[in-house]
């Protein structure tokens, strides 16, 4: 495994292997790697010839009150992680590497950032979007891995390679959760174990919204109330919100038809924590 | 030469091509091909084993006022000189295979489109950089060619493929000049004969402004004064803006030092024209 910190070196070691006609496998990530990620690179590792995985804390996705200084870096346990699982190279770029002084260019997605977490994290999407062109036009990846938890970030990513016919295919994998059923995150980390405890009721309350689905509840604001009963009872978490939108276009839904995502994002303590699953109602 | 439509053959003709190890140099217009475009394309020719031109008259950077539907369209004689002059590949896509329906994703390049055109034409910088970043993305150039007579677009350009790490090359070319020193447009099609003739003050206007400066004079109020009457004398030449500014990062200069670009935008009868001079001053 190769570990790099230069855009030049990226480059000129992925163009060796494009030659050798191997299929280029992406998994961006911001380090601190989980099971989650571990997936994302295990199925980049079957699916392709060669894997690339970046390890870069992206300033211009945090807004000034988050949490990017205290984000967690392990980057001794990271670089073995990616040994361990079969990466190639590792792309660890600093800032000054990736974003050049004066930069002025950014990338943006129009509508799909307006709702869910881009009501409550202006500019998010606008760094995600910026860093992950940047970070395909360095790699030139033919397959990009990204999670199912971060849904809107999926959709995000998969609109802008389309839009801007980027040449790869974005990969959405499943949500890899705990046997609680808590979503891995980066930022569980923070959780203590009491708050870990309640922060299971996230999904808890998916569950039973999948369950009302399925019994012909079609009214969003009979399964968003009872959510909220759910996420409310330990007293200890703060919900940011809880939405039933259209799994294509994100846009909030009151009655439930078509392909629909349920999104949640609660704070509890000092971390923030997101989750949601798809359901197919197979009505249009 | 193939002449080609569709994003898909474009590609598969440029991948073939890659694997031959020659470099892809890439010339991007609007059509209306005229001595300007052919000197971008014999630089191409010369300096890379394969040429791509792209005629595609981009909705998204003209305003709703602007002369989209008017724009001059001439596709045979367009053909027929990128055959002569060696290109490979004509990809002319029409609206629909470029712009997918539902396209939400832009590309902005802050701060240098403020100034100049970019005052008079809001979002003609965003369609600009969103087109190239999309053609780019199709085409895979190393090298991509633009003129010196669109300054703004270049420099917008080049910052665009600095910042999002965009792996290729852009080359500007000398402005290209009719005897009577009017910079060659497609649309100096709109001009009368007697407005050609008016049109041939605005180089004049540029060369009494180097004059000026290379006679020791830095107060650019003087200099625009100048240059204002020299557009004014005929009466037929709406001034849109005369601008000294620095040549790197576009702002207003009041005293003039380091590397100035002096550029003007001015309409005459139904035409829009622009034209610029890069002067080095040889002071910091």
């Amino acid at each position: 495994m190769k570990i790099t910190e230069t855009i030049e070196q990226v480059r000129q070691l992925v163009k060796a292997v494009r030659v050798q006609n191997k299929r280029i496998g992406f998994v961006p990530t911001m380090g601190a790697l989980h099971i989650g990620h571990i997936s994302l690179i295990e199925t980049a590792v079957k699916q392709c010839g060669f894997v690339v995985v970046s390890i870069f804390v992206n300033p211009t996705q945090f807004s000034p009150s988050e949490d990017f200084d205290k984000y967690p870096r392990p980057v001794e346990k990271d670089l073995e992680i990616c040994e361990k699982n079969g990466v190639d190279i590792v792309f660890k770029p600093d800032v000054q590497e990736l974003y050049r002084s004066g930069n002025l260019t950014w990338v943006t997605v129009e509508k799909l950032t307006d709702s869910l977490c881009g009501r409550f994290r202006p500019d998010h999407f606008r760094g995600v979007a910026t860093v992950c062109a940047k970070l395909f036009n360095i790699v030139g990846p033919d397959k990009a891995y990204f999670g199912q938890k971060d849904a809107q970030q999926a959709i995000v990513i998969k609109q802008m390679v389309a839009d801007l016919n980027m040449p790869l295919e974005i990969v959405v994998c499943p949500t890899v959760r705990q046997p609680n059923g808590l979503a891995v995150s980066s930022r569980n980390k923070y959780l203590t174990e009491e708050q870990k405890k309640a922060a299971a009721l996230i999904y808890k309350s998916l569950q039973r919204c999948q369950q009302m689905i399925e019994a012909g509840i079609t009214n969003s604001s009979q399964i968003l109330t009872e959510m909220h009963n759910i996420l409310e009872e330990p007293g200890t978490i703060e919900i940011e919100y809880i939405s039933v939108v259209d799994a294509e276009n994100l846009q909030e839904l009151k009655k439930i038809t078509g392909k629909i995502l349920v999104a949640v994002a609660v704070k509890i303590g000092s971390a923030r924590l997101i989750d949601n699953i798809l359901v197919d109602t197979g009505k249009q």
